[in-house]
């Protein structure tokens, strides 16, 4: 106990401690992430048609998988000051209610308007877009988390910011849409009559309420279409991922601060961006030889991309007009059961996770939504912060590790992504208050619309 | 340049830097707040008579103006170290907008899930029924901010917690409900059949949608009528501002740790538990003799206790069942403006606040609100919190006092208190965004009803 006490509850890091480089795991994975194809040809995406779409900075992030080390702009040091370094809080509250010898620390990326880890990436995309000498940006948001994410980060640096927000969130959930405007951005509910594809999806469907994949290709659409735009996303890409290594670097650096070495890594898996980010530099430890983890990915038991998708080249969006990736995926055409309540309905997941869990480097885990939110509840009483649904699946796990420790005595020390608050998911909580929240496992037959759908590649 | 570069954008204590007693500002005063009075015998309330509602010690720390430090139980230290300290943050971004030479900090409260200061008294008052062996507390809630803090405190200590929330919140700020029920706190639309005056309310007013008084009434009655409960109030109380002083005692360490010394100190004034707590070390500086400061309450020009009411001895609810207060007052009988968008709209203001600012200590100044959400707006995009509108009001007084350095080329430190956040607020905002927000200055005719509803004492 004595030597324990010298860890306060929460570590920070210290202004000068912070990182001021991203790390590309990339560089040291023997077995590098296949590159994106283009859907016509077949053949990998050069820089030239990447920058038609992307900034080309972030293309050039994109498709460099040597360098190991990127320089943080000094602009985006300065924004990540705003906010970060976000504390490594050691959960002392919960060790005591779960009465286990486990040492647990959670990396907490909430504490900032945007409510999660978007914000990391979100500021990197705007300042490159600004650099380059563009207007402005254009994304698609589903709950709202990442185009509140973009809209701050592109009022900071007078960007405009178009946002396609999946019209069933637009109506359901206003205060997201404020948040975004408040910042300055403007946000169309998809799909609109703003693009053709747009145009033609509701001539086609007059009473959609939308979905991401039609959110993205009007997105995209809308970038193409209008001169000094470019479209910017915020999870699965390489470049989000390296952005993202903010989170595990400044973890490294808190836990080394107390001589602390954990076990045990936990993220929940949607995309792949905060898994990603929080993993990397611990990945690049294993792949260097260097050190040894468990590293876990959970995942909703209803979107179980990784523990029962295929490992294949897939469309990213489910309009199918973006580049392949190759990526653990249920197929672009599978759709998530509309019982499900949090984030992470992503069909697929980032190439750089999809790799490194093929090459063995980290295990899988689906849990179910009930039990998530349980956890959620039982962690917001005892921790004080309300969780994101999304975080609250990496909270089940450390808590399900943390109990095996009780029953066998090890004293492990496991650290998990807590990527952000609940303010927004209230409708979800509510459900779970009210026990009228279910479960849903999809059958092997309810798979295989999905698996049909895969493009016929390698 | 060169001394302020050593500032970071946030000071954190350390730990071990951080309070561990208490300030009860009334100890310095020379002119003590006037006692609280029985409503029916015009006399001081008793010890006795106050236990019958809250808790002993509370009533010990209400009625105690002579002891300076009160220690802050270990289980509540502990409890702080979860959210607390809360950064002092040096607000860069926000000086470079104003193009001003003025030095701007801000105290920023918001980060724990209540999204308020409110959390720092509501650990406290459960913390002291839990001891006094209660089985749990009943308390009013408006928006939701004290309800919900209480009900993170009253979790934690595993103690029953029953708020009355008016009605028209109920319905219409379900999200703030569901936290309050995810925290395990049962909330019930006042008025309601549960109490006899609740009862009485809906026979008279079958359609009523509530009211803050109302829901006082029905909390009281709750706790007075079923055993082992007692009351809670979050704000106006003695007790209140003591807890509160954590915020001013944090903020004089953080400064002295950089040896800043304040000029301005500015915070939002509604029943005034935020001031007070922000304010009470600094008032206790001038009160020795030993610093100077300006110090300026701001309050919403719709509801003005201290720039337009009178100094007397009136109820402190609606209902007039609590014991009177001498304060700055617009009556129990004022009803603020239906286009009042923020909080901050009791009629009357803490004792303490109220002999502070009689005895010249501080000033006061009124803000409209567009004003107010203007500044709010410009705060957000800036410096990236979206802030409480109640928070705003501070905001709005320190950018118009940096904006004045800028005229006067004065390098003026300022510090304010942000107390929250608004993402609970997005109704109000979207007034803001949509150009619809109005604002409203009550003439004196309007004042009238109010002081008239005074009661005739001394």
């Amino acid at each position: 106990m004595s030597e324990e006490k010298k860890i306060p509850y929460k570590i920070y890091l210290e202004e000068s401690e912070m990182p001021t480089q991203w790390y590309n795991v990339r560089a040291d994975m023997k077995n590098k992430p296949a590159p994106l194809l283009n859907p016509a040809t077949k053949k990998p995406m050069s820089f030239d048609e990447l920058r038609a779409v992307f900034c080309d900075e972030l293309v050039r992030q994109e498709l460099d998988d040597t360098t190991a080390y990127f320089d943080i702009p000094a602009e985006i040091q300065d924004f990540y000051k705003m906010y970060r370094p976000s504390p490594l809080v050691r959960a002392y509250f919960l060790e005591k209610a779960l009465d286990t010898p486990a040492k647990i620390y959670y990396k907490f990326e909430g504490n900032n308007t945007s409510g999660s880890h978007k914000l990391n990436s979100a500021i990197a995309q705007a300042y490159y877009a600004k650099k380059q000498g563009l207007k402005g940006v254009t994304t698609e948001t589903g709950a709202g988390q990442w185009g509140t994410a973009l809209s701050m980060a592109c009022s900071y640096f007078d960007l405009d910011c178009r946002v396609y927000m999946v019209k069933v969130s637009y109506e359901q959930k206003p205060f997201r849409r404020e948040v975004m405007r408040t910042y300055g951005a403007s946000v169309t509910p998809s799909p609109s009559e703003t693009t053709k594809v747009g145009q033609k999806i509701l001539a086609e469907h007059p009473g959609t309420s939308g979905s991401l994949g039609c959110a993205i290709s009007e997105a995209v659409e809308a970038a193409t279409s209008m001169e000094g735009y470019r479209y910017v996303l915020g999870s699965v890409l390489n470049q989000v991922l390296l952005h993202q290594s903010i989170i595990g670097l400044e973890t490294k650096a808190a836990l080394k601060k107390y001589d602390i070495q954990p076990d045990i890594i936990i993220g929940c898996a949607g995309g792949g961006s905060n898994l990603g980010g929080l993993i990397s530099p611990f990945a690049g430890e294993m792949l260097r030889g260097e050190a040894n983890y468990r590293i876990i990915a959970v995942e909703p038991a209803s979107c179980p991309s990784l523990t029962r998708g295929r490992f294949a080249y897939d469309y990213c969006d489910t309009g199918m007009i973006c580049p392949l990736a190759k990526m653990y995926t249920l197929g672009s055409g599978f759709i998530p059961s509309s019982n499900h309540a949090g984030g992470l309905r992503y069909h697929g997941m980032s190439s750089v996770v999809s790799q490194l869990y093929h090459d063995g480097l980290m295990e899988a885990v689906s849990v179910e939504q009930t039990q998530v939110f349980k956890a959620a509840e039982q962690f917001a009483r005892v921790e004080g912060t309300l969780p994101a649904p999304e975080s609250s699946h990496a909270i089940r796990v450390a808590i399900d590790e943390a109990l095996k420790c009780k029953e066998t005595g090890e004293e492990k020390t496991i650290v998990f992504g807590l990527t952000g608050t609940g303010y927004f998911d209230m409708v979800a909580y509510q459900k779970y208050n009210d026990g009228v929240m279910t479960d849903y496992i999809p059958t092997d037959a309810d798979l295989q619309p999905g698996f049909a759908s895969l493009p016929d590649v390698e």
